[in-house]
């Protein structure tokens, strides 16, 4: 037996007994006559003392040759402590040792593995293993434990069945870039690895499942942006005879369980916006609603003057900053510098200072007097010593200009607590999205979304006002979650796939199996999905949920760890009847 | 809302409630003046009535208009049943129907929707959202949620940490096949599908994670015997700072917890064997235990007389088949001619009856006296009444052919009782495997696999003699579990490497990351690793894993449902720089 105790479970109530312990060597400190080591295991640091008095001196010596991150077993007796650590759970006491057994040597790691270390994130990743003994990682990882199993507590007690989907499927082009495996028993034929298990879940409705989830890993082969991840876990459910409202009903179950459970935080019901009135009061379909900064429309107020830019533009919409009248030239040329770096693309930005004394100073004073600038202050519900920022243009544009400044401010006014929690339904979605490319439309949420009762002729004469049963659950300005209502009805999902672009025998090749479920008894049903990966960093207070897998991929998708992806023998592509066939 | 009650809620505490609900038509019964409709979800089935005194005519038309698989809501009133049904927990009440609402028709079912279908082995694949709705696979479905659920919480109360590792990973030639994955960001390069999460829970181990679990897909390319699956659901678990017996320890607590919890069965401490006793007595390393015929050797016996098949044997090997020295000559001859078929193999076998009045009358007579024939009974613990069975040749070929005796026999006499639960441990497995073929040794367990201590060194001498701390959890015949303790020093691991026939190029090339973690303070590790699927089916005491599987795949990988694998479009194998290379 390798240890009686952890380094984390020794108390003054243990004063005497003789234990074992096994860990990694966190520090040594030697003052001559006396030696301390920390001792670091998952559960906690124990103090072992070893000193002249009481230690061989063979022993003494062996405790001084122990090196950073030695994995080593010792005995001894539980003593107390003379110097207390209140900060330490085991501070109260020190392990006095009789015997070090070395189970294991450590060259210097290549950082310290300390809270805040000293090795970049290329070289923590490299060495992600010793990366992960860090509390800050370690503490992550356990946490997502606990979400994890939380979920599945309170899904299984509301009677959701959890069901293994498979991840050997088939490749759908529409949409994300499938990741493909080919089949050797199949010959020139591959599998897709699951985007989500979507198809599935529906069929297991359709099967009677009546209540499913799963916590799932899913694939998606899109050039990475920061923070994205080519494989990603995603908490799917779905069930049948179902409403909109029951849906988030459920979830907004399952939310307050978790905010409750996890971090001690209790939220009444959750608030609900529509998609067109998040994009007009916030310019976004996920906002932050932690701070206020709502947006107000100037155009009635605004196009009144002389000033050709307003004028011109579709739409002239500003925020209030609070208490930011005070800011000063500089601020101010570096605040309109940001909106028109290319990221987020404003031609430049008029501000009109509200000052305490109720006076207004704008960077329009030439076209706007007092009076005018009141009524901006109206719209946008400013007080005196804030700041009216105000973007004009094209309307889509522009909102998502005054958006990105809105989260921008918020930042750095610190108004994005990461330990407040402010959840928020987006319902009522469109069914579909034109892309201004090409000139499509294409599904907004997926092609299997319901659209609102009544609609379903709309998508002849006017395809993009008809509105989803589809719903998003934003926290902290994430989208944490996101479902709809699903088509049951064949007839229904096959006008979908013609306004899609399907032809029918590409409708029937890719998704007849699904079109054939649904004439056999299929009910209504509808779901939701949740991205994990972010759903935990969120609720740990933290933006990167790289920090909250335990071995990521970088942004080109690589493993640098384990070096994947790598070459693989030609024999391999032989059975697999493949051939390599690079650019260059 | 689409219920107010599921259909297997309503009880005589009911009677006189209004209710809504919803499901699928199981069965209608027309009597004329009344019809019952069978209203079928998954939590049961409840009956509704429509009769010519209470129901209008067009309602009593409409319910006669049900198909079967038509998704209705229908709202009423609970009755008390006239003609009650104590089988269905519903059976006190009915539902006298006043509305009903057609949410979706459906054609007729290519099978029956019934305990026992009509529907053989395809058609059910095929259609196997309509398979999922039938009794035996739900429960199954149910069945496994519930057994995953019972081993998280019971490992997560045991400390355990659920980390989720990669799913896109590097190959490794060595051992089963790779599924890989072409990287389309990484020219030329794949990944490769887990055929276990081996590596990483080591270096979570590294990483001082202490216990880990994960319920996890497998993958493995191989060819598909029956009840094989590509894919393939783990419970894989690790520990550090761990002996075998604290491993044992720790999964016989898991397994009890199962058996108790899941099937109510109680069992103490499991009885271990090794390998080598295992292979002695039951020709077998995953016996069966829930009956005896423990093989009796009988060349001390047997090869004294002039019976020069068994002289010029290796092994003289017998069972005693309780209770068969009944067995007609008719039934003798099947027997003999069932060792004899190819996939069992023998060449003959020789066979003696242990009359009730304490005679012997063998197959060989001519060779073997009474007195002789008493012998083989005692080593074979035959009793009065029994059979004796008696195989010989190559010692390892004959006691794989009597294990397969032996289990048809249990088989036949009705000894494998699914209620009955039999776990063992088999332990001290060998460290290598010889391949007959190529003449190499390779790691029966796998390559992390660390051999008994103080064995290293005969590696050098005599590989086969090498015994590991290797142990697998077998239940009722069947493997379910299987684990080691690992190596954790760089060194040991390279020897290892060196006579499993790696170079030190390819070792560094493939597993060079996990060298590299034994150097940064590895403390030692173990761990194991079950089954689900296989766990799954004989706690529900069913033999095939296909039957536990929501959506399994065919032997020939094919999943028929969804028609998958498939062919991709070209620009997909174009993005992904392949071109396929088709044998024809």
């Amino acid at each position: 037996m390798y240890r009686s105790h952890t380094c984390g479970e020794l108390r003054e109530s243990h004063i005497e007994t003789k234990v074992t312990l096994s860990g990694w060597v966190q520090k040594t400190r030697d003052k001559g006559f006396v030696v301390w080591v920390d001792l670091r295991d998952r559960y906690g640091i124990t103090q072992l003392v070893f000193d002249e008095d009481r230690t061989s001196s063979k022993l003494l010596e062996q405790a001084r040759s122990l090196g950073r991150e030695f994995v080593v077993q010792v005995t001894g007796e539980v003593i107390e402590r003379s110097s207390k650590n209140p900060k330490l759970p085991t501070g109260n006491i020190e392990v006095l040792v009789d015997e070090v057994i070395i189970l294991n040597e450590s060259k210097t790691p290549p950082f310290t593995i300390e809270n805040e270390t000293d090795g970049g994130e290329d070289l923590r990743m490299k060495y992600r293993y010793l990366d992960i003994r860090r509390n800050p990682v370690k503490n992550n990882l356990i946490f997502r434990s606990k979400v994890s199993m939380e979920v599945r507590k309170y899904l299984s007690d509301q009677d959701f069945i959890e069901v293994e989907t498979p991840y050997l499927i088939k490749s759908t082009p529409e949409g994300a870039r499938d990741f493909v495996v080919p089949s050797r028993m199949n010959e020139g034929q591959f599998y897709a690895l699951p985007q989500s298990p979507q198809t599935f879940k529906q069929l297991l409705m359709v099967g009677g499942m009546d209540k499913y989830f799963q916590i799932v890993k899913c694939f998606r082969d899109e050039d990475l942006r920061a923070d994205r991840q080519p494989e990603f876990t995603q908490i799917d459910c779905e069930m049948a005879f179902v409403e909109q409202e029951d849906i988030l009903d459920s979830f907004e179950g399952l939310t307050k369980h978790l905010l409750k459970e996890i971090k001690g935080v209790e939220i009444s019901a959750f608030p609900r916006i529509t998609y067109d009135d998040a994009m007009r009061i916030y310019g976004n379909d996920k906002p932050d609603i932690r701070f206020g900064m709502e947006f107000g429309e100037l155009n009635d107020v605004a196009q009144h003057k002389e000033f050709g830019v307003f004028n011109s533009a579709e739409l002239v919409v500003g925020i209030a900053v609070p208490g930011a009248a005070s800011y000063t030239r500089k601020e101010l040329d570096a605040l309109v510098n940001w909106v028109k770096r290319p990221q987020v693309g404003a031609m430049g930005m008029v501000y009109a200072k509200y000052n305490e004394d109720g006076s207004f100073k704008s960077t329009v004073d030439k076209f706007y007097d007092q009076e005018d600038l009141a009524k901006w202050a109206e719209a946008t519900q400013a007080k005196p010593g804030d700041l009216i920022c105000v973007l004009s243009g094209d309307a889509n544009k522009t909102r998502a200009q005054l958006s990105a400044l809105r989260m921008e401010l918020a930042e750095r006014l610190g108004l994005r607590n990461p330990a407040e929690f402010a959840p928020l339904w987006v319902i009522d979605f469109p069914l579909l999205e034109l892309d201004e490319e090409t000139g499509n439309y294409h599904a907004m949420h997926h092609p299997f979304t319901s659209p609102k009762p009544g609609q379903l002729e709309l998508l002849e004469t006017d395809p993009s006002a008809v509105r989803a049963n589809a719903y998003d659950l934003v926290l902290n300005g994430n989208e944490i979650g996101g479902g709809s209502i699903r088509i049951h009805d064949r007839g229904v999902q096959s006008t979908m796939f013609k306004h899609l672009g399907f032809t029918p025998e590409e409708a029937e090749a890719q998704f007849g199996f699904l079109m054939d479920a649904f004439q056999y008894g299929a009910p209504p049903h509808g779901g939701i999905a949740f991205g994990l990966d972010r759903l935990v960093s969120i609720l740990g207070g933290q933006e990167t949920i790289r920090d909250f897998i335990a071995f990521p991929k970088n942004n080109s998708g690589r493993d640098v760890m384990i070096d994947a992806p790598a070459a693989i023998d030609q024999e391999q592509l032989r059975e697999l009847s493949l051939k390599l066939d690079l650019k260059e």
